[in-house]
């Protein structure tokens, strides 16, 4: 279990999402509130896009906890960016804790993180291999549950199409994977659920889900918050409506990062998407 | 602010200490119940003798949490020991989190950890090294307020005796450093308390101390707890009374490693006496 | 690439074997001789056995280069055994630098370690997996080459017998894993040459592999060096013939760790085997 | 012994000063070839400015090699800058290889980076320390000889002026360390050789310095390449004289970077500053 944010707007310090906000990723990596087990020691990741450089994202991760790390405190204060997902990790036990099972994964445009796990995954992760191009499965560079169903987006991406991203063909990507996965369970009589939250980006799109197959009030928390421009100014965080025509923002993470209003509950079983112009899309996700 | 188990007593394997019990450093790591921030993960330490190798301790430190270290858990494993100390960090903010300032410290024959601070720590910084000798000057490898203390006791004891260490030796040096610390704060007029549970052994011997210049109602938790001999079997630990003629065996540690009775509290002020015999002496400590 | 050390002979400290010899893998790992590129800075592992705790082995692991490591030192100063693995590592290109890629690797009563690589491997990469068991799939913690030989040979063995093991049974079921991944190599038609010298033990024996599928002169170094029992005394290292009755002893390395005499290449395409009595027989390996 | 480069120009991408050249750093990493020992695994660490986020430098810096850091070679590829210094270690043995001991140091506006040693450094570093401010003995973090040289010249620059640097203000403070770290040698009849390369930058100017106090024969390498632009094609790489009208361009860097015309050797016991205008000037220092 993990803790994750996602963040579409204008250009923003990393610093704004991931160390300044009192509930920041990093306060949340010691102390994140609606988790049974708080601490999420186990290593993190930032991925960054950088237009004018490269259409790939950049990804930093460590097996260090965040709270400690000198290097990201120092990246997020001067690192500036319109799209970037943020991880902390709470390792599933048994699976390593090495830098290759850090989220989020980058493949080419892509970047995925993942908050929770694969129901019986050690049973059916011979059946995910055994479907996957060998694309994809060679690109996989840990062992996590996570790092398969990125594997399986990327094949499904590929299917639907050989063009640009849209919002709509990673959410479309997104939910093959999720069926694919719950057809897998089936066909294996894996009865244990699978909790899926889960954010991709290509730089200019995401969609996040916020899914479950156990019982819905068994999902893992997953909040969005709209506006104009989020901004940290005197040590308080918040949403404001400039004047300045800069905009929109869309924040998408498992706990809200500040105590302003607007921070509301994605549904279960839902997605949100995210266009090029920042609009956000809210639909049931069909698992 | 840290968590720390001493050992001394029948050859036991790490893992009946460090990772059995089900209150063990491991788990204190993750969550300890006597302090206010329940996390002690930014690196831990483990010394133990081996006397037919050595008469120095070897010691193996990590920065990362000790939960997920494959490792620790492998050692813990396979080795066995009469003397052992293992420490879990939670660091002192702005102090950085490196191998070199993981507990415990070892020199020569002697190994110390440390949980507390030193009240004003960085204004006394440079009294303390201006005093030392040019040998402990020089062993120090890290910065912390902790192994600085290390090598005032390493001084203090050569003062006492060129001859080998007993556990008198071992209390008069610790206490001679804690009245020097006590003197280094009044000529700087630092008022910050200074909070000083301290362990150190020699292999045969060991005092520990529970000791604070604050309020007696704010020193660091601190436990000892005699017996025969302390063995884990079935998951449950707890000392016995074997009739084989082991033991006795001595644990002292920051919190209850196990619910079985007789683990009492030192108390504050006081240092416990660790004797070649392992025979137990408790006594007020000259502050 | 990499360069490796098995030791079976009367209980040494790992010091003798990893850090006081003049040719240590610890200075292999600085500065190896019989490689192209020297460097071999890409993580460490040793694995020992401690029969009187456990009929596993343990290991220690890490990414750090194995001539900075303190605990590695540490460790090997208090460390007896009578049976040793330990590995330098230099990384095949793209396969990351985690503890979980670094030998040896361990399961049950087996360690295994790999100095070459497996031609073609991410094209072979599926085909091994397909054919594996659960358990010996669901064990790798990581995603190299030298892994996935491990679990085929985990399986192999599995198949010739579930009694103990000798090494009669590790050596077929090491020809068995070395068949398998020729005939898949031939089944995928790939040319790529495989690179093969491999050690395995169980604690009481060991079998070591010197082979390749390219032409013999390109083989990989490995020697062995028996006598009665190896010393390290005053800096100099070597067999010695005490008349203590101790020994006898049996010595595997990619490169001597000596300058004495007594280390004899091992021919290509020939396997070692030490039995429980460390007597030691040599064969050509059907391969 | 260490490697390091010097970059202000034009902003240019940290791959095409770190991962891209035939010999950059992280090639010089693995095996530079102006050192006897051509091995610089001791980790590494990239300082870099972006005016526009924060007038302090940024640094990245890791125990692990640099040849084998993901992080790094993601960051390189999306990070621009003006203004870098980038440094890979070989440690001074018995010296640990921390984050904290590498290289560049930072403090304020100022990044520093040292090759060499300081000769005698355990006799002299409490007199080192006993001379330094409050402020600059606080802001160490580490226990190397670079690293006190570093607080050394914070304190000289200090004094020099409480204004705004300039390359002459850094310049002056960095004769000014020299000559106080010859004198305190002298005071301790200290008689080793130090070693003195050292790069100095605010972001906005740069100086450095090809010292030592042995033969001039044996002091390190040092270079320094002008032009108008540096740019790596193809795998190429090379200074460029564009007619866009960007640069100038300064690199100073232990060993050439590149095979083109123009790197040139800083005389022994010569500083390099380069000013606002990346115009260079060379003059002897007075040591």
């Amino acid at each position: 279990m993990c803790r994750f944010t996602l963040y579409l707007g204008p250009p923003i310090a990393l610093s704004s999402l991931i160390t300044e906000p009192t509930h920041s990723l990093i306060r949340q990596s010691l102390a994140s509130t609606e988790r049974e087990e708080p601490v999420n020691g186990d290593g993190f990741g930032v991925a960054w896009y950088v237009p004018s450089m490269s259409e790939r994202p950049a990804a930093f991760r460590s097996v260090s906890p965040a709270w400690s790390n000198g290097n990201l405190i120092d990246l997020c204060r001067v690192t500036k960016t319109h799209c970037m997902l943020a991880h902390v990790r709470a390792a599933t036990p048994g699976i390593p804790v090495t830098e290759t099972n850090c989220h989020p994964f980058t493949q080419g445009r892509f970047a995925m993180m993942h908050n929770g796990d694969v129901g019986g995954f050690t049973r059916m992760r011979r059946r995910i291999i055994s479907k996957l191009t060998d694309d994809s499965f060679n690109a996989m560079r840990g062992t996590t549950d996570s790092e398969h169903l990125f594997a399986m987006f990327l094949d499904a991406h590929a299917e639907i199409t050989s063009e640009a991203s849209t919002s709509e063909t990673i959410a479309a990507a997104l939910e093959a994977t999720l069926v694919r996965l719950v057809s897998y369970a089936k066909a294996l009589k894996i009865t244990e659920p699978s909790y899926l939250n889960i954010a991709v980006a290509d730089g200019h799109h995401a969609v996040a889900a916020r899914c479950t197959t156990d019982a819905q009030g068994r999902a893992d928390s997953l909040y969005v918050h709209t506006g104009r421009r989020y901004v940290c100014e005197g040590g308080v965080c918040r949403m404001i409506s400039p004047t300045d025509g800069t905009g929109p923002t869309v924040i998408v993470s498992s706990e809200p990062l500040s105590t302003d209003a607007g921070w509301s509950e994605i549904p279960v079983n839902h997605l949100v998407l995210v266009g090029d112009d920042r609009s956000v899309t809210m639909r049931p996700c069909a698992l």
